[in-house]
């Protein structure tokens, strides 16, 4: 078949697909054996094929896994490496995890070496790198937009749509300072589930474990970085979506305040214009705290504001790192949605060895607004447009929804309809819960909140349900990261089970069972700079416990 | 009568404005003949009053005449004066004021004076003042909630509401700052027309001449400012309310980007939790604009994100004075609104100032938005409460609609409801204004759009009509200034003449004769800082010419 079919969405998305795989070149094929016992029902990990397949060489299976972002520039920079042995090197491992995890949408191989080697030649030429990024591959969750490349965020109507006639605003300003685009990354249906699963692309899978979800929406995202077919990424986050999929996938991320990094220019699952309270935020995603501050002075260096009037005109400030004792506080769940005993055992240790570092831990249970209702109060910013844009998208083909979708709502919320009275009265209690968490800051003086990223690990695909412990930050638009720490084990996890759980998903220690666990560090509006340098500070003792 | 009545509302509020002028000490009382002739239908001008009532001495009319609020403070700090002579002086100009333009809503002359003696022991005792506004007398728009004040905001249904029970957000810091409050100031019904004009307290009259408007909806600040009964004061803005009393009593004003001045703890007019895109805006008003860099700097040193949690978490930054020739667009109006004479000649005149010290100035009419259409999109924005929450603070009491209401409305806009779906709407086109503005400044290179803050001068008492040239600033969330500039005069304006212009409302030469000018500056969202240092090069430019 070389015409793209127009008639039933099966065809349509099977072609999609199949002009996906054909970006792979024959030689970084696996051979069909090698992937034969790889399924979303297999409790097999993908994480050493990249390694076992042989496909890379020692030198390239180094340069993916030694070294964060901001150590491969440097290593560019000094010509130790060039752009095209380290684009190379992670085009192969990219198309090794595609083809065991399913976590692309977009391969940009060739394109990609071309600009490698304008890298290369320049920094030859000039004496210089292109930027503060030269040089180095970054992936690209699916709804950025890469000029000459299709943007269909999983909706099957979307795929007869023309490639992009622009980069992204952030795609843009990372290109000028030297970033190379290989790949763009799975998402789910809508981008509102925690399954990146679409009837495009299907479903990317978790590398740790084949039968759980790698998290969404930027799954495809963080299935990739684990695999380290990916150093650094870029991400999106209305709920989560930049959190969930590092929780699930052991790998880190930060989820900025809104309208630091420009957000114009890329492609949205629903209508635009909404007024909602919670803006969607773009934010690095990938394996060192430094690389993303790497990331947002590089952009906000660069002003966003003149390319995107919606990106907040103030720059990004130079703070000192964070050496005195930081105080946190700490938050350990909500009885509606309890902590899983792995990450029950996760957060009670993280706590543990900040304090034996000698910083303060100040419990916050008891001091905050519902962590429930809050959840269920952002959900219906999610629900506020009367066309109810993202289901026409989808019956614009005949596709079905996607199963996770089934899962992902509150009964609360069941037909219940958005009116502009409702959304007064919607600011007006969003209004009362920012205004407690500025009060739970200032008067016990918090440098930051620990608290879960979700009460599981990743669990099984189809499950995951409403993620209320991301979705706080996106209601108060307060700076959030992910941190991988610890891992399920059942043995140690046992102690922290309790009878009278009720655990949503359930919990099932056998199945999650070496799932990587994590935290998320909250810090204040505005302040990233210093959410950076805290989450450097945490990132270092976590890593001693790893 | 010693108790307030409860029955009609004209005895509400006669009992009020009574209240009212009980505070004026007797000694400070003006002979009725000296305000007989002293009407809204006067051609008379107040502004010698202060001076000629001869209720101040010379060293009072000195200290409310020679200084602005900078040099005030380094004086009380220098001990050449003391804040209790300072708020003496206010105090007895802001009674002569009131008594002559009906500008004040709260009286709180002994309050002040006590507050301006501890000001002056604690100087005495510490060796060091209070803070970056030591002593210093400010005056308040009645929206702002004083501690122990009452807040009516001239609803008469407000006026048994008991008194604030804590200070606005910005009040608080400005008092640990030093400040002295000694009177809040006159505004509209509804704060959305603007002629300062409302059932409690009457109408606020132009200094200038009396059957002018005095602006609104700060206008009761505008008039005092401009009878020098304050040196500073503090307005709200959210279509040209700090700006229009600015242009209409030939005082100075700045409304910076929303969010900067934090917002919290005063009263509004309507509802809360609006998801209007356009945001209410705290700023400074007064007479020269250091002034407006000391409370700016003053408030964001201070933190206030820790006392609210919708102040922008972005400090102030200290930016370099503009000493190189800077880049002005420049707007010329609207056809729908051209610009009368007295202002087509200001600015005209402005622009050739710029020009002449070296200034480039870009015309801009022919590459920005429909300027008439975005302000009936702005309009659209303040019509959004479905309960319509003011016209039911009016009918609690049975006062009627003040007589402005009818005549500051888009036909446009005759009987259109708002809804969910037209706000998604809304908000797409107003992304698009964003987006040009952004691309025009970012084009042109450009540090500020001058541009006409009305098309008129001040004009009669309820005939000011819609203000399209101020709202555009609160629709772009743009910073902007208002800098008072020449004065109407009919031999000089007649050339600015156009026989085919519709102006609106009407051009009347003789009535508007001396009235003050001014020019509006915009400048870039969140760079408040270097809009106030592009003002001061404009500020000292016009004080050439004027």
């Amino acid at each position: 078949m070389t015409t793209a079919p127009t008639s039933n969405w099966q065809a349509i998305a099977a072609f999609k697909r199949q002009t996906l795989a054909s970006k792979i070149p024959a030689e970084w094929r696996l051979p069909a054996s090698q992937l034969s016992s790889f399924s979303e029902t297999s409790t097999l990990s993908a994480l050493d094929m990249p390694c076992s397949c042989n496909l890379l060489t020692p030198r390239e299976l180094d340069i993916t896994e030694k070294y964060d972002a901001t150590a491969l520039v440097g290593l560019m920079l000094e010509k130790e490496m060039t752009s095209v042995e380290v684009v190379t090197a992670f085009c192969k491992r990219a198309a090794v995890a595609q083809q065991c995890v399913n976590c692309l949408t977009e391969i940009m191989f060739e394109e990609a070496l071309g600009r490698a080697r304008e890298c290369d030649e320049f920094l030859e030429r000039e004496g210089r790198g292109m930027g503060a990024l030269h040089g180095l591959p970054i992936s690209l969750k699916d709804s950025f937009n890469v000029k000459g490349t299709h943007t269909t965020i999983g909706y099957v109507s979307f795929i007869n749509h023309p490639p992009a006639a622009s980069n992204s605003v952030v795609v843009d300003m990372l290109h000028r300072a030297g970033a190379v685009f290989y790949v763009k990354t799975n998402l789910p249906q809508t981008m509102m589930t925690a399954d990146s699963h679409n009837n495009v692309f299907g479903r990317t899978l978790n590398p740790h474990k084949l039968c759980l979800t790698a998290g969404g929406s930027t799954g495809g995202e963080g299935a990739l970085l684990a695999m380290r077919g990916s150093v650094l990424g870029m991400a999106t986050d209305v709920a989560g979506s930049n959190r969930i999929p590092a929780l699930c996938n052991g790998t880190s991320s930060l989820k900025p305040t809104a309208g630091r990094i420009p957000f114009a220019g890329g492609v949205p699952p629903g209508r635009l214009g909404s007024p909602s309270s919670i803006l969607p935020v773009i934010g690095p995603a990938g394996h060192s705290v430094r690389d993303y501050e790497l990331v947002m002075k590089t952009v906000l260096d660069a002003e966003p504001w003149t390319f995107d009037e919606n990106a907040i005109n103030a720059p990004w400030r130079t703070v000192e790192a964070a050496t005195r004792p930081l105080r946190f506080g700490l938050i350990r769940g909500h009885a509606k949605r309890p902590l899983h005993p792995p990450i029950a055992r996760t957060l009670h240790t993280a706590a543990t060895q900040l304090k034996a570092h000698g910083h303060s831990v100040v419990l916050l249970d008891d001091q905050i607004p519902d962590l429930y209702e809050n959840a269920v109060l952002a959900w219906k910013y999610f629900l506020l447009d009367p066309q109810k844009t993202p289901a026409k998208h989808i019956s614009a083909s005949g596709e079905p929804w996607v199963p996770s979708m089934a899962v992902t709502s509150f009964p609360e919320l069941a037909g219940w309809e958005a009116s502009l009275d409702a959304l007064f009265d919607m600011n007006v209690e969003r209004a009362k819960v920012l205004r407690r968490y500025r009060e739970v800051f200032v008067d016990s003086e918090l440098d930051a909140i620990v608290m879960p990223g979700y009460q599981a690990t990743a669990v099984p695909h189809d499950t995951f349900g409403v993620p209320i412990y991301t979705t706080l930050a996106n209601l108060l638009n307060y700076p959030a990261g992910m941190l991988p720490f610890l891992k399920a084990e059942k043995r140690l996890d046992e102690p922290f089970f309790e009878k009278e759980a009720q655990y949503e998903p359930q919990y099932n220690p056998d199945v999650v069972e070496g799932a990587p666990g994590a935290i998320q560090i909250m810090g204040k509006p505005m302040k990233d700079e210093e959410l950076v340098e805290i989450m450097k500070v945490v990132e270092t003792i976590l890593a001693k416990e790893n």
